[in-house]
């Protein structure tokens, strides 16, 4: 692993860690976070702190991996994929304070090893997405996903128990 | 409130007018908007002239807010959240001339104070959002979300008619 | 039709066919395309080699048109709209190699003359989207809409059988 510090007009990257090998494209936003071996980071991506992504994966343009998400290898994440850390967002606090990092906790998100997110698909937070299952594209998975299933839909529902290779 | 102008390898700023203490992070293209006192603005977010955000807000990234859209204080705008000004656009008018701004007029949205609204939501035009209401991830909202309400889905239903905080 | 070739803080093209007066917004990232006269493309856009653009489009800020899209004259593609070329979209081979261009064919996608594209629609591959045809915003395009159809939802089905304008 070597750490990459890069301020420049095609990327913004402050303390990630880097395997052999990785391909981060232009217009990316990425802090604080892993990638492992070979894995290839799209343009307009952000990847904020504490998130961890794998070996081997794609991580498509346009997508948003926050903290929290951990995921394995070989993952595919599609474009305009939105990763979430919180159930019930707020700007401010109940007397009318903005909220800080110390008013809220992150609920992790867990990808597995060989597993699919289609385009534009958001996946709630404290969610398991299990080993090569497919989430379809524009779905919104709210629970887990078991492994090898495939899910489409708002909620994301099973539409296979196994998935094509 | 001070005007910003700024062409930088991070941002396109024409015309913004901020309040005090307000942060706009990279990547960021907004122009003749108007960004109350304290309110953050994340990377990849498009903010287009006339749309208006209060105090205390927090624009998470990836975010498109268009002309017509407004926004009051301590409001959260997830990521890849998208707001709507024209019920049916159309590149080109029925001779096959390109539309321009005299072709169309904006349908205006309104998000009242305290409201949050989740990730990947997309609001139709013509909608207003609740006082403290709160909108599902990745949810399609074609009208009006009663205060304090917690709704989502495609179209977005009522869920619970008092969301927590 | 000139080629247009910049590596800059606001765009990166390589081997951008344009016709003429054609506008790219900063914040794009394009190869190896073809943009026809007087077509807009907006911040934050992707476009993929091969993919084709006709005349007189509006590409909206935040999309992202792949490889295998043909888009006909005067279309309208909405803000975070999101095609798709490969219905099982993976990272690795079956044996955990990485996936290369050699692994996947490419399923196109044709948008015909005049149809509109509503925000945040993810438009599945190998679908026709009809000669004005209007999909709602937020829709998830499965199969093909007839010419002047409305469609909304996820999956989308048809509204209305012909559409405003």
């Amino acid at each position: 692993m070597k750490v990459l510090n890069e301020q420049s007009p095609s990327r913004s990257l402050v303390n990630v860690e880097a395997g052999e090998n990785v391909r981060i494209f232009n217009f990316v936003n990425a802090y604080g976070c892993s990638i492992g071996d070979n894995t290839k980071v799209g343009s307009f991506v952000e990847i904020q702190k504490g998130a961890k992504i794998g070996r081997n994966c794609k991580i498509s343009s346009h997508s948003f991996i926050c903290e929290g998400v951990i995921i394995e290898d070989g993952v595919f994440v599609g474009h305009n994929v939105t990763f979430i850390n919180d159930r019930y967002p707020r700007a401010v606090n109940a007397d009318g304070s903005q909220q800080t990092e110390v008013d809220w906790t992150v609920s992790p998100t867990l990808v597995r090893r060989g597993a699919s997110i289609g385009s534009s698909a958001t996946i709630l937070c404290g969610v398991t997405v299990g080993e090569g299952a497919l989430v379809g594209a524009g779905s919104v998975v709210t629970r887990d996903v078991p492994p090898g299933a495939v899910v489409a839909g708002n909620p994301a529902n099973i539409l296979k128990k196994s998935s094509p290779r």
